[in-house]
């Protein structure tokens, strides 16, 4: 196990009916912006709930923030925020949301320009309060400090960390899932899983605890994705994802252990250039990365095999192939083509990225051996 | 899954060397209280590394908290700390050094007789800021809100919680294990196993990711154990162990599911009457409750069996009678006693336990059918 600092300050608020919590949890004197997405919110009666418990306090509103939060919306919204000398922020939406207000509440303390602080490490760690309520399980944003920005203009897509951007409380009430469409479930679910993987599947770590936590996530998604697909309205079975994708990302499983997240830089760089889900471009690139890392990735690949999929006999490059077989299946099984062309991305594309990480100098996975090359690699493995 | 709510602010540095973050951790105007035990702290050198980390600090010492701490030597260092204007109190030792300095902090703050917050719940949660060094991994301590007291001249030992006692941080070097005496070894083990086993074997509660947890942290428990019996200084061994009696008891597995913990306060009983070690109460009650509440726990009896200890065939009762038994063997695998006999421990204490709880009108357990009556059968099936 190697050595680690944890500390994770967020309250969680869990369970059906827990959004009237809002009008104890923020302070009586806070002039709140309430910041929301494309409006599902207004048709599933969670912004008639928010409302109904900040009745008595000041509340301003920005919606429309989009999927892949844009920086020239939340940069109107960080205008905004000082002109009504905001001082608190309250996401109401998934991910994206939840990373803008991220963005929004550090933009607003931070002098300069504050795309400066997605390409360097943020020297001071000052934000407005914030806090979630949650309508989307998957990014893990909820209960982390870290966002993923996007600014289309420039086709990039990037990522910070805030120490002041932990929330201080995020309310998970699982009857938000009842009115999701289906492909953000499915795209829920697969963020969820990979991760899990970016954090437990590299090589061992000697952390016990550690290892079956990540695997209990991993088969407690396996059992509700199925569940899922054919009943969105299952109270405990949206209660033991929702949990689950919070667990995932919130450093519980990642003491003292190393961490991959190649998958997620690589299908960043798709998003940026093709607009795929998040969730997608990380079930076409995972089994590429398993493939092509199959030996520094070995030992790991057969404890997951036996652990997550009970494949326990056979020779052990059957046992490995029919892990990686198994990944595949549980993201086709929910309903998302896992191959580049199914989304018309082709060898350009693959060039692009490979150049993008050859400009950084920067090699990806968990022992920084994953080079340009070897992602053209990993994506061929993918077409 | 239950509704719940849950946070926990306390920061963890783990692992080797460690200890000298604490010049940095403790902010430089403090005037700092360092607490221990009997003096361990001497001989395996935690002493010199924390009084070197803090050479540029003010500091004051109280050594002396005995194991079960009591409130007469407590309310001593409370004099001193008040005396002193202490304002960071640091506890360097295992549960009872944290536990009494939780309450020195607490009463440092608090009007009128400290006795009366333990007697009822604390109405407010001022606390004097308060770290830890941990040194003997068991009751975990070191990352939640909780305390154990003991008052000997009227056999009383109860608990309090305080948020504001949460550790500001808890330094966990995994090697202080090294050189503790094998008993405490053990105690430390079982007082882990059964402090998950309390959030874990109850009634079923569809909480999927928190069920694979408890049993993560008991197959590792189970895993160490052996080694540890015959060698304390195997490093990845003690973090597992380290880590697996952090996790036990910081919440992480607590959300959302029923909890038990009549073994811990049928135990509490049997130390504030006869002095026994907490971990021996412990392997003591717990085979005693899991035999007379067989009915109750039958379905999560029959999971413990199958995931933890691999008994996954033959009939439903005997599957449940192996399972006991594979506890029971685990805890003298331990080197510990496990029948009342042992200690010398009759009826008459027995029914002392029972009219204790009789008088107080509480019946333990996690559906409150631990009667005084049924406290006896427990108590009589371990004799």
């Amino acid at each position: 196990m190697n050595n680690f600092i944890f500390q994770n300050p967020t309250k969680l608020v869990f369970g059906e009916g827990q959004i009237a919590q809002l009008a104890k949890l923020i302070p009586a004197d806070k002039h709140v912006m309430m910041t929301y997405g494309g409006g599902s919110i207004h048709k599933n009666g969670i912004y008639d709930q928010v409302k109904k418990a900040l009745c008595n306090h000041q509340v301003s509103e920005f919606g429309g923030i989009e999927p892949n939060p844009e920086y020239e919306t939340l940069m109107r919204c960080v205008a905004e925020c000082k002109e009504k000398n905001i001082d608190f922020l309250l996401a109401v939406g998934g991910g994206s949301v939840i990373d803008g207000t991220k963005f929004i509440a550090t933009a607003i303390k931070w002098d300069g320009e504050p795309w400066d602080f997605l390409l360097r490490p943020l020297p001071t760690g000052q934000a407005v309060p914030l806090a979630t309520v949650l309508t989307i399980p998957a990014t893990g944003s909820e209960m982390n400090s870290g966002a993923v920005i996007s600014r289309r203009a420039r086709k990039e897509k990037l990522c910070f960390f805030n120490e002041a951007c932990f929330p201080q409380f995020s309310i998970l009430d699982p009857t938000a899932i009842y009115s999701l469409p289906q492909k953000q479930v499915a795209n829920g679910i697969i963020d969820t899983f990979v991760h899990v993987m970016e954090q437990y599947l590299t090589y061992p770590n000697n952390a016990r605890v550690q290892e079956y936590w990540a695997e209990g996530i991993l088969k407690t998604l396996i059992e509700v994705a199925p569940k899922l697909m054919v009943n969105q309205k299952d109270y405990d079975t949206c209660a033991n994802f929702m949990y689950s994708a919070t667990m995932a990302l919130n450093g519980f499983i990642a003491m003292g252990v190393a961490q991959d997240w190649a998958t997620h830089m690589i299908g960043q760089e798709i998003t940026a250039f093709h607009g795929l889900d998040h969730g997608v471009t990380l079930a076409i690139v995972y089994p590429g990365v398993l493939k092509i890392m199959r030996e520094e990735k070995r030992d790991m690949l057969l404890r997951y095999a036996e652990q997550v999929w009970g494949i326990n006999s056979g020779a052990e490059e059957d046992r490995i192939d029919q892990a990686i077989a198994c990944t595949e299946d549980f993201f086709q099984s929910l309903g998302v083509k896992i191959h580049l062309s199914d989304y018309n991305i082709g060898d350009d594309t693959i060039a692009e990225i490979a150049s993008r990480f050859a400009k950084k100098k920067v090699a990806l996975g968990e022992k920084q051996t994953i080079t340009p090359e070897r992602i053209v690699e990993i994506l061929n493995q993918v077409k």
